[in-house]
C-alpha cells in the first residue's frame, strides 16, 4: 500500500441503534464484535505499513472520546478537525483535505462501518490507494448480497480486474429496479472513498466552489495543533454529500469492488446480518436463548433470557431495553424518538 | 361475616415469575396491580368487619418483609409463625391452628393469589365463614374459564345455592378429561380454605396424626410474642398438602363456588390472563408498545420498547430481562435455574 492518511468521518446521530447508541454516544463509540469499538476497528484496519496516523473529523462533543479511543487503540490521531455543526460529508472532506499536504492520499472512512472480512478489505484498499495516487477519485462498490432498496448503486464500466471507471451512480431504487441492478452487476455505494487531497479540492472547486470557500474561511490561521476547531463560517457551506458534490459529476471516478461482508450498520437487522452470515442467532453478554432462531440478543448490563421466539432483536443496555421483530428494525426510530421526547419533557 | 382470622401462607420459591420474583423476594412481596403487593392485597381483601388481625406462616428469611408490608398495609399481624423449613401446607396449617384459640374460624389464604373481583370474593368468603363456623371444612372452588390442565378439580354434590358438599377431589387431568370436567360443572381447587381450628386439628389427628405430633413438639412453650419460631422438630412432619392430608379424606368437606377472576399467578401467562380479561396488551411502568397484541410488558427500572410482536411476555427488573412467547410461560423455570446456577457458580 502506498503512503496514505486515514480520514475518519465520525458523525452520526445515533438513533438507529437505540438503546445502544445515543446522541451523546453514537454507534462508532460502541463495540459490536469483541471489545473493540467501531471507530477503533476502523483505524486498526488501515493502520500499519505505509499508512500515516489518522485524521478525524467530528463534532465538539466527541473530541475527548475520539482521542481517548484512538489512543487506546494505539493509533492516536495526527489531527482532530472539529465541526461547529454537521454539514454532510463534502465540507468535512474539504476540511480534511485543506488540513493535509496536497499530495496526501486520503482514505475517507466513516467511523461506524462493520467489515468482517478484513483481508478482502485490505486488498481492495491497496488497489484503491494505488489508483488514487494516479489522480483518480476512487469509491468502493460493495458486491450486493441481496436487492437492497436502502443503498444507492454504482454501475461499473467493466467487470474484469480490480478497478473500473464508474459508468454512473444511481439513487436508492425500488424493489424491482434493485433486482435488475443486482442482476446487471451494479454495486452498492459504500460511502468510503480514496483520493488525493489536491485532486478532491480541485474537483470540489469545479463542481461546488461554495463548499471550499466556506471551509477555507472556517479553517483557523494557526492549524498546527492536534485539535483544529473550524469557525462558524463552516455553516456557510452547502450541506451536501461528497457523492452529490463530486463523485456523481466528475469524469475521474473509479470504483473498486469490495466483497468483505461490509455493512454500514444502519439498523439492528444489518448488525445481525453482518454477524450471522449463516442466519443463526447471535448473542452478546450474559444471555440465555432457548428455542430462538435467526435473532440478535445483546445484554450489556444485566442477564437476558429469551424463550421460544424467532426473528427478534433484544438489546439491553443501561439506557433501556428494545424488543422487536427483526424485520421492523427501521422502526427503532420510534423508540429513540420516544426517549428523546421523555428526556426533554 | 362472622369473626374469623386470616391465616396467610407466605411460602413459595419465586421461580415462576422470574425476573420479578426470586427466592429472597418471592412474588407475594411484589405488586402486579397498582402499588399494593400481593400479600398486602390478600390481607386487605379480608380486613375490616368481623375479621381479626392476620396470622402469617412464613420462613425465617421473610419475617421482616412480612411485618413491614403488613404494617404498611394497616394490618399488622397478630402472629408470625416461622417455619424452619418448608413442609408443604398441612404442617403450616397445623401450626397456625395450634397457635390460635380452638374455636377460631381460620381463613387460610395463600399470600400470592390475584383476585380481581373483590366483591364476589367477599360474598363467597362470607358464606364460607358461616358454613365453617358450623363445623364444616370449606374449600373454594373456582368456576373454570377454560379446561385448564394445571389445576386439580372438585366435583360438587349439587349446583344450586352458595355451598355444596364435595363429591370428590380429582388430580390435574389431561386435556380431554379437563374438558369433560368443565362441561360437568367441576370447579378448580383454589388452595384457599376456611375451617375452625379445632375441627382441622381433629381431622388432621384422625388422618395424619404425625403432622400434629411433629408440629406440637415444634411449638415453643412460650408462644405469647408476635413472632413464634417453630423448632427443628417441625422437620419430622410429613411434607404433605392440606388437600391430601385432610380435604380429600374427610366427609365434612364443603365447596363454595368462586367466580372472581381468581388466579394463583402460577405463570406470567396467568398474570396476563388475570389483568387482560378481554385479551389485550397490558403494560406496567415506562413502556412503549407499537403493534403489539395480546402481550404483557413490565418495566420496573428502565424504559422498555416493544415493536411488532404479538403474544409475548417482556419483564424488565434490576435482576434481569425476560422475553418470551407468552404460551411458553412454564419454561420460565429455565431462566430461573440459569440464574440460580450462575449465582452459585
Amino acid at each position: 500500500m502506498a503512503t496514505a492518511t486515514p480520514v475518519i468521518l465520525s458523525g452520526g446521530s445515533g438513533t438507529r441503534l437505540w438503546p445502544l447508541s445515543s446522541a451523546t454516544r453514537p454507534k462508532q463509540f460502541h463495540s459490536l464484535v469483541g471489545d473493540e469499538t467501531l471507530i477503533q476497528a476502523t483505524v486498526r484496519r488501515v493502520a500499519g505499513g505505509e499508512s500515516a496516523p489518522p485524521l478525524v473529523v467530528c463534532n465538539r462533543a466527541h473530541v475527548a472520546e475520539v482521542v481517548a479511543q484512538l489512543e487506546e487503540a494505539g493509533s492516536p490521531p495526527s489531527k482532530v478537525v472539529v465541526e461547529p455543526m454537521g454539514r454532510n460529508t463534502a465540507p468535512a472532506v474539504a476540511a480534511a483535505a485543506l488540513a493535509l499536504d496536497p499530495d496526501t492520499v486520503m482514505m475517507v472512512l466513516p467511523a461506524d462501518h462493520l467489515i468482517p472480512d478484513e483481508e478482502a478489505f485490505r486488498e481492495a484498499m491497496s488497489v484503491a490507494v494505488e489508483v488514487a495516487a494516479g489522480g483518480s477519485l476512487v469509491t468502493f462498490g460493495v458486491v450486493p448480497t441481496r436487492p437492497d432498496t436502502g443503498y444507492g448503486y454504482i454501475e461499473p464500466a467493466g467487470t474484469e480486474g480490480p478497478a473500473h471507471r464508474v459508468e454512473r451512480f444511481v439513487e436508492k431504487p425500488d424493489a424491482d429496479t434493485a433486482a435488475r441492478y443486482v442482476a446487471a452487476g451494479y454495486l452498492w455505494n459504500s460511502g468510503m472513498f480514496v483520493f488525493r487531497a489536491d485532486v478532491i479540492l480541485e474537483e470540489l472547486r469545479r463542481h461546488e466552489p461554495a463548499v471550499v470557500e466556506a471551509v477555507a474561511a472556517a479553517l483557523p490561521t494557526d492549524a498546527a495543533g492536534t485539535v483544529v476547531e473550524l469557525g462558524e463560517e463552516f455553516g456557510d457551506s452547502p450541506a451536501i454529500s461528497i457523492d452529490h458534490a463530486v463523485m456523481e459529476r466528475t469524469d475521474r471516478a473509479v470504483v473498486v469492488p469490495l466483497d468483505a461482508g461490509w455493512t454500514d450498520v444502519g439498523s439492528w437487522n444489518s448488525v445481525w446480518e453482518a454477524l450471522a452470515p449463516e442466519g443463526g442467532t447471535v448473542t452478546s453478554g450474559e444471555v440465555l436463548a432457548v428455542d430462538v432462531q435467526r435473532s440478535y440478543i445483546r445484554a450489556e448490563s444485566r442477564p437476558v433470557a429469551v424463550i421460544g421466539l424467532d426473528d427478534v432483536v433484544v438489546v439491553e443496555t443501561p439506557e433501556g431495553v428494545l424488543v422487536m421483530d427483526r424485520r421492523r428494525s427501521q422502526d427503532v426510530r420510534l423508540a429513540a424518538e420516544w426517549r428523546a421526547s421523555r428526556d426533554q419533557g
